[in-house]
């Protein structure tokens, strides 16, 4: 923890985001998408892990997409010169010009928002590139396949280079509604004869949908080494790398006796006499609340990585957890503990916990140090 | 939006953090423990709200608790002459003259902690003040009964200034196991004779355990206008007020046919024709994932409080979440919306998401902006 520097810290809780994890991913992605362009998508502080990391090992993306215009400024300001593609667009009028300056490419999803681009000049005299959404059957954003073609030749019209863009509600599962297929036969329908790039796949259409990706790919979860599914087995064959490794330490331990219980609510009672290892990690660090009696968690034995992983048992609370160490007699208090990272994926956490690893990375409080390998 | 300055900001998603709540809050917690001093607990960040809105609000109180030494020398750099109470201790032995420096009350709760304050001597001269934590059946920190005279002992012998404290399982409960009768009547077995202060109440035993508190009162959850029990109607008699109110707007809206489905996996479908409205906030901002259908989400119709409560309809996603809107046909692109706050108490939210308001509050994203008032 002595590298910290600055930042007085006591809890030996830490992320460490592994950029050469970054990059692994990304050249996977580019294997699987080898006729597109990437974008990678760094929206929410890089699902968590924060921009410096992200920005470190993804910089041989074709471009970033991302939600906050302050974050496109701090792309800038760190002297990325590539495309940046504002996800939502723009949501007040007077960014436009912000947008144009820190040369944004920008979705426009809504008649509000075209009609801003309608009535903006660039200074500059570069046509933006816009992305125009449609809603291909997510019903969330973008415009009606009625509203659609009127639509881009407005913002054609006007100037603009035109791209389409749509959004799957699930390439990540087999039977949801409505299908990959009839959201491709809209996109189809309603772009027809309207030549301009297009930007489709997210995670799970690259995944298992290759002829849903695109011109441009939007990969999100796949970068940081998660499933879109929620499921680790899922994305097992894709040989991803976890990026993110959430640590902490054992800071107490209670050696207690059957039938007693164990944290808020009683949730856990002991089967038998028993040692409990409390970890220096809750709720308020971004551990889901919801974790069951039996989340796996992982706990050092030995230097390197050599470990056992235990149950976690009880309630977890706001600062702490507790976990089951019958199975490691050798851990004491200062033993290292991994929530999740390289042996036990984000996403059996989340599973557990009711959720999908999504969530649980971008929750990362910030209260918790954050160390760039 | 525009009073927030330095930051470039174009989500429309804004925190209020209203100080005059936290000094209301303050003052209910005075009334329902007149005899004790008051440990304000703003561990966490303040449970979401940031330590500048709590350190203004509760600048009356005793002493702030906290975990972090990095918050403690916060509040000493931002003129905080009162006490301050290191709730977990430490975590590494070269931390005591830093605490020593910053004249914390420690927690002292196992033996490695105990062995770092005898072998300290502080160059100041003046003793610490240190709360030996008793394990009363909570089994998460503390010394067993067994070891904890024997602790306080050598602590006393070695100068210390000594405090007794524990905390409960289950004063939220009335059937959880331990009782809070049972964890009192532990400690007043395993303190008999040792004369010092005691802490024992958090917020669950100041509304509802009055004889449960002790000298130092430890309320959290209750100075941020939320239930230890995760129900708003529990607090209802108790006369708090919300100190965070999260606000959004409407980003779009989709008019959508009968059959038609909304989001991620297509979870809800629409009944009949109907307007859904998206609002610029998603789990990466601290909504819960889990919210289910009917989640109330409050839609401004008109300046001032004039609202109406909507439902929430389809799985939240990372950066948006969608509503019905059939009830509000006033309501535009552009519509103001609370998410938790002054209309829809957090603890509501929590309930439709199976968790309580304490994780909610605590899961603020940093990428949510925060203004105090």
């Amino acid at each position: 923890m002595a590298g910290l520097a600055n930042r007085l810290i006591n809890r030996p809780i830490l992320a460490s985001i592994r950029t050469e994890a970054f990059r692994h991913n990304l050249n996977r992605v580019r294997e699987l998408a080898p006729e597109s362009k990437i974008w990678s998508v760094i929206k929410a502080k890089a699902y968590g892990h924060g921009l410096e990391g992200a920005f470190s090992g993804l910089e041989s993306s074709d471009g970033f997409a991302l939600l906050d215009i302050e974050d496109a400024q701090w792309l800038r300001t760190h002297g990325w010169q590539g495309r940046i593609l504002l996800l939502e667009g723009l949501f007040h009028e007077d960014e436009v010009p912000i947008a144009a300056e820190l040369r944004c490419d920008l979705v426009v999803h809504c008649e509000t928002q075209l009609r801003w681009l309608e009535a903006f000049t660039p200074h500059s005299g570069h046509p933006m590139n816009v992305f125009l959404k449609l809603n291909s059957g997510m019903n969330r954003l973008g415009f009606t396949p009625e509203q659609y073609r009127t639509a881009f030749h407005r913002l054609h019209a006007t100037g603009y280079r035109m791209h389409h863009m749509t959004h799957f509600a699930n390439a990540d599962q087999v039977d949801g509604l409505p299908s990959v297929g009839a959201q491709m036969e809209c996109f189809m329908t309603s772009t027809e004869g309207l030549e301009a790039p297009c930007s489709m796949g997210n995670s799970a259409a690259i995944l298992w949908h290759r002829n849903a990706i695109g011109d441009w790919a939007r990969p999100g979860i796949m970068l940081y080494g998660a499933s879109p599914t929620g499921q680790h087995a899922d994305i097992a064959h894709a040989q991803l790398e976890p990026v993110m490794q959430l640590c902490s330490e054992i800071i107490d331990i209670q050696d207690i006796k059957k039938g007693e219980r164990v944290g808020y609510g009683g949730r856990y009672q002991a089967p038998e006499n028993m040692r409990i290892g409390v970890v220096a990690c809750g709720y308020a660090d971004g551990y889901p609340r919801h974790a069951q009696d039996g989340t796996p968690v992982w706990v050092q034995v030995a230097d390197g990585a050599l470990g056992v992983v235990c149950p976690l048992v009880g309630q977890v609370s706001m600062d702490m957890l507790t976990i089951d160490l019958r199975a490691v007699p050798a851990a004491t208090v200062g033993s290292r503990v991994e929530l999740w990272g390289c042996h036990v994926p984000v996403d059996d956490v989340a599973q557990n916990s009711g959720t999908i690893g999504y969530e649980l990375l971008c929750a990362l409080a910030p209260r918790v140090p954050v160390r760039i390998e």
